[in-house]
C-alpha cells in the first residue's frame, strides 16, 4: 500500500494465458519474448488448468525469459507466486480478499486487484491496492461470464479518482489504445489484438509507443 | 518438521469433497457434522472448481461445524489455507513443493504429501511432512487418472518406514479397514464408503471404532 513498484506499471500490461498458449499459440517463453520486444514491462501469467507444480515450471520458464526487466505477476494462485518467486498476484473479485493476500507477502509484493465499477475500484484502493485492472471496457468474447461492459468514460472517472496505475482491460483492439490514453489509464491488458496480430511485436510495439514507453 | 501435530491423525481422515457435494451429496456443513459424530478428527477440504472466495466460505462454514475439535485441512491451495485460518494444506506430487510450502506457514501449520510409492514416501518424510496420504491402496473411481494401485502389503512397509502417520487412501472399504489398521495406518481416507453409506455417522464411527478411537 503505497509502496513502489519496482517496475512503473505503464504501457503494454502482458498477458501470458497457458490455456490460450496450449490451444494452438506461441510457447508461453516465445510469447513472453515477443511480449518483452515489443515494450511490455509487466507480464500476467493465468492458467486455469493445471496443478501449482506446472504453473511454477512455466513461471520458471518466464523469468528465465524476462530476468528482472519485467514485473512477473500470477493471476489468482498467491502461493504458486510466493513459491516461484513472482513479483506479486492478480486477484479477482471472487479470488482472495486483498487484506488477506497482504498479511501473506513480504513488503514490496504487488497485488493488483480486477475491479468492474466504481464501488469496487474505490474498494481495492482504500485496501491497499497497488494497482487496479478496470473492465471490460468494451465486449469481449475472452471470459465465460464476462462483467457488463463499463466503457471509456467509466475508466476515465477511476483513473481520475485512482491514485494507483489503473489497467484498462477487456475487448482492446489497437485502435482503441489512443482513447485508453486519453482517459488516463496507466496501461492495458490486450490478449487477442497482440497475440493473435500478424507480428505480435509490431503490435506490443505499437501499444506501447502509443503509452510514451520505449 | 518433527513438530507435534495438535490433534493427532488417527482413525477416520474425513474428506470434504465440494465437487462430490455439489454432485446430489449432502451440504459440506452437514457431512462434516456426519463425519465429526463418527469420530473423525480431521477434515480435509477439496474444491477443484469455484475459486478461492468460494473455497474460503467452506472453510468458513466447516470451522462453524467443527470449531477446535478438529483439525481443518485444504487441499492444494495453501494460500487460501492460510487466509481462512486452517491448520494445514495437504499437497499432491503435482501441487507445491513441501519446502516451498513449509517457508510460507507458521510454525504448527500442519502438512501432509500425498504419496504412491516407496521413493515418494521417504522423499516426503525426509523433507519434513507432518503425514503422509499413501495409495491407491486399492482400486478407485475416485480418480480421473489413478495411480498404480500398491495394495496392503506395501502400505505395511512405508507405515513400517515412517516416523509421521500414513493416512491410507484409495477404494477404502468398511470391510478392508482391520486389515489396514493391521498394516500399521494411522488413519483411512475414505470417501464414498462415508457418504454413500445409508448411515454415514454409523460408517464413520465403524472406522473409529476399528482404530480404537473414541
Amino acid at each position: 500500500m503505497g509502496k513502489q513498484i519496482p517496475i512503473p506499471i505503464r504501457g503494454l500490461y502482458g498477458m501470458i494465458d497457458v490455456t490460450d498458449v496450449t490451444e494452438g499459440g506461441p510457447p508461453s517463453g516465445a510469447l513472453a519474448q515477443a511480449l518483452l520486444d515489443g515494450g511490455a514491462r509487466v507480464l500476467q501469467l493465468r492458467m486455469k488448468h493445471g496443478g501449482a507444480g506446472a504453473m511454477l515450471a512455466v513461471l520458471a520458464e518466464l523469468r528465465g525469459v524476462c530476468g528482472d526487466r519485467a514485473l512477473l505477476i500470477v493471476n489468482d494462485r498467491l502461493d504458486v507466486a510466493l513459491a516461484g518467486g513472482a513479483d506479486g498476484v492478480h486477484l479477482g473479485q471472487d479470488d482472495l480478499a486483498l487484506a488477506d493476500a497482504r498479511r501473506q507477502v513480504p513488503p514490496g509484493f504487488v497485488i493488483g486487484i480486477s475491479t468492474h465499477n466504481e464501488a469496487q475500484a474505490a474498494a481495492a484502493i482504500a485496501d491497499g491496492a497497488d494497482y487496479l485492472g478496470f473492465g471490460p471496457i468494451f465486449p469481449t468474447s475472452s471470459k465465460d461470464r464476462p462483467d457488463p461492459v463499463v466503457g471509456v468514460a467509466r475508466l476515465a472517472a477511476v483513473c481520475a479518482a485512482s491514485r494507483v496505475p489503473v489497467v484498462a482491460i477487456g475487448g482492446i483492439t489497437l485502435a482503441a489504445v489512443p482513447s485508453l490514453v486519453a482517459a488516463g489509464a496507466a496501461a492495458v491488458a490486450m490478449i487477442s489484438a497482440i497475440h493473435q496480430a500478424p507480428d505480435p511485436v509490431a503490435a506490443a510495439g505499437q501499444v506501447s509507443a502509443a503509452f510514451g514507453v520505449r
